[in-house]
């Protein structure tokens, strides 16, 4: 794992993880995937979709970009492979539009399946459209600037999680979560087994049977002293 | 009304209001009801709905839980009866998801109709597509731990409002509306009177008609010194 | 323009701008005209719409409100033509929910297409099928009174931008810009020469181009001290 | 306890707690009443002092008041008795300044000794001079109506805690807590027990000895499975 | 009054108030010079002063700038006179740190005796040191750059409310209220009466007569239909 | 540098920085050495100190805790060294008081300095009654559990920044700044130059020469199209 923080770097030619474990992340999806990993990785909740029904995981370049200004985003787009997902974070906060239909396009036709973002996006409607996903602190039109350097593919904090570049990141309507490289098979076995589980479970709830008994929570409840009263 | 509002207990088989007028609060909407009980009641505007178009009414079965421990949520889910609808309030504020997709199979199994949760909620793809609806403070995916006792069927605060269980709660796009069960005989009746009301007005509106003629306010307007000019 | 930001005045016949400059602006959306006009005008990124999908443009009949007070909305709907938004700005800062079904039904009666509002809205559900579209800070129930004077057609801030009445007012998924009368046919000439640009360079970017090439950002990046590393 | 939470009542005469229990609990301050009550009754923390240093407790008179409308803080003051807190809370969010040094004197003219409200203050300066403190959501010097009833002596939610008139409030620099006046004996009892304790702790701790041996916590973190690693 | 809210212009020599006038006001405080005015003028309770105590009055020199850019401070402080006092918008939202001790050194050079700022402040400890007052949204020490132009003396919007170059401020431990030039002399009027009529209340206050009665409120509650109760 | 990112870690023996490199970097404050780093290492601005006044640098032994849940404090608390700093981040959001006078007596007998806690605190008081600084996100009384694992001296995410054990943090009036330790003396260095630099040109602001002269700005500024107009 790249250790830079710095301003003023691109990386080129990170590396990324099996594309089969991506996709089994993707189906198990955010919620399954972060209680799988032992509950870390979750980005903050002020993450959200810019439109419903989108689930995606991929591998992340990293955009580390200045307040107010979205230069980076061009340079990290050039390092874009088939299936990738652009996550920027900034060196000081901004709610400013850094992305839109424009670079969508450009990041799309390099075969880019989604942004996860902590600032703003603005052409919502037209990303919309053209079914380009993106998780947003904010909505805003504000256009930014192309002044200062930051770096693509160095390590970053967004919506207060550290990401690398080459990790796997999963995003769908419950918000984003992120997988080291090395941790990703191991997470999607308990996963998987998770959803196993659940879908059992699920059957028994649908029955009627309660978590209470299916658990086997009455005599622990007990014991902390619960009192049933009328 | 029960008095208790501590942890550690849960209060068995609460009154319920009358089923006709829990159905007629429904189609009045958390507006109007809101108008008509005299503008009390209102949760905080901070609780949203996590689809659009929903619109519910039923009996409140409280549950007052720790922050980030949703342990109480299985336990509240055996009291439940149908129409009923889950009210969660945290004794310290938190944002975790303590709801998901089995839970809601497990509540819906019950006759449970939707979920107002003064914390966080997750699986919100599963939820839309089960129709179960929930009226919720943040969408998070954060895991809970079940290890601290609660309480189901007590006195809680949610978003700034008291709720006693066995009241009945309305909730649609707009909100969510608390009702006083010995006095929702009355609130309906108001409710349905408004509604008369506002459906004559709206023809008038849609008419043409000015608010300005129709309540007769130009004089008082004057009176306090409005001036037109160009 | 008035200079008038005092309440009990009601300013009427007011100038308003061409409408087909009003209906260019509206198809060129507020992210368009935003850069146009030399990034001013965004109203704060709070106001969002209360429905997916819409984008008006029209001249803004202003309100100054008192907190929690809407008597001003009945006077300012009878200053309304056919294409108007009306634009209300509270004279302390206010959640409640100043407008719902009944005075839209009144404002849509003599053409009104659209409201922008510093406070909260409701009946959600029936201006959406009534396709209303509304840009707020709040969804809230929360009813108000109608005891204080406050002003139609004076210059007021709404969401941290300054409105004269007259003024196009341009809103979309991605927010509302406002752009002076006197400056709106210049604006919407760069807006569209933006927009004819923009669709140049969609097709570039759509073929595999990147923007670093588009833009000629390669040397300039370089001589700042970027550095490509493996 | 009172019921009524409605407007337009003034209820008279309401019980107050034992003087000597609340000077007790006055002495033992918010963070250890909070943990003696079973960390109960803490008001949100956006509720903070206007100025440090202040440690008070007395019987509330609570007051409800509209949005922007101070008008029953006038008709509390009439209600106050030497030693009273007055507790405000609001039908509807506000940030208004209801509360500045005419009506301090007013009220510590009474023998008010300070105010806990769930809104806005102003002349912070001189309420600091006169030594009149005061908990506030807010420092806004805008100014009020009175136009609307709301009660004096109901029961109100401050910072999302429900108060009953007469409850004790204690408020120092770490915030509010009520403590229900039939409890408060019991409170008082096991605060002080706590505060012994906390002394007898205090000089082990500060004579080195650590918390993982004082309260045996080794074993438990142990089974827990906490590894030491280099 | 100058009618430029676009970037890069400077205005040169604009008009201040009289300074017995801005005395007076200053001397009467926010609050009291709010009320005088109407109600009008005050900014949003986020900019709170930076230490308690202080109490400033003078001519607005504006500062528009560009978010996370403080270039233009250097080019306003050139422009300031005597007693004049900075106030700073910005083109897009920013928290970044604008102003420091040097700037303040600098700044008090020329005689300004403060500054207002919809954006962030550093050197908190050097500038309470120093006495040089600041009311800002935020404390961050983020360095800011020196890129883009923004304008001085322009019209500008601070904290929700419209600052002409020239209008009088007033600042202090209550927030931050601004003056038209043209309307301060009958503002200060109002307020010294205002003051001089509260001098009298707050004698017959202290000695404890009850706002009912000193301004006849009794009839009018109970027209509205207070009851008392027990 | 540790790479472990887990619960239920406790990392002993870590390395700290050069005392006298601490020392410098405590005396050049957190926005000097913000800038000589780069710009990079600021803890989001919602960190605040509890009182003004404290400048503080040390090793940072880190602390991640579950929400609402301060058992880890207790284990890290060992593991502090003279002139230590603690630096807690949470799994997950949390307001609760997690350290009050007792940890802070225990950690000030084993020499440690300060606190910085992405969470809240209590004792405000006694904490600076003792001259025990924290810079924290919130103050609050609400009590925590001491029931799930964490971990101390792991990396850990920190109000929005990467912090790793034995990182040095510098805390004032401005906020909290991180440095790696390996960066530590270079950083140090450049501070010390900037300060050399900033007392310099103090001098020459103090006596009336202006940024736009000793930093040479007026024809950059002219060049870029500034405009002065009377």
């Amino acid at each position: 794992m790249q250790k830079i923080d710095s301003t003023g770097y691109v990386i080129q030619n990170i590396e990324r993880a099996d594309q089969k474990v991506i996709e089994g992340l993707a189906e198990c999806g955010v919620s399954t995937v972060h209680e799988a990993q032992g509950r870390k990785g979750l980005l903050a909740d002020y993450i959200r979709p810019i439109y419903p029904g989108a689930r995606i995981a991929g591998s992340a370049v990293t955009i580390l970009s200045p307040p107010c200004d979205n230069w980076m985003v061009h340079v990290a787009i050039e390092q874009l492979q088939p299936g990738d997902i652009m996550v920027l974070g900034t060196t000081n906060p901004s709610n400013a539009g850094y992305f839109g239909d424009l670079l969508a396009t450009s990041a799309q036709a390099r075969g880019c399946i989604g942004l996860v973002i902590d600032a703003g996006v603005r052409d919502i409607a037209d990303l919309t459209k053209m079914g380009f996903p993106v998780w947003s602190k904010a909505i805003h039109a504000q256009g930014t600037v192309k002044e200062t350097l930051g770096s693509v593919n160095v390590q970053i904090i967004c919506a207060n999680q550290l990401v690398y570049p080459g990790d796997i990141i999963i995003a769908d309507d419950d918000g984003v979560c992120v997988v080291r490289r090395d941790e990703a098979s191991q997470v999607l076995e308990k996963a998987e087994e998770r959803n196993k589980n659940e879908a059992a479970k699920r059957e028994r709830f649908a029955s009627g049977e309660l978590g209470l008994d299916i658990y086997g929570m009455r005599e622990r409840l007990s014991k902390k002293g619960l009192k049933y009263v009328e």
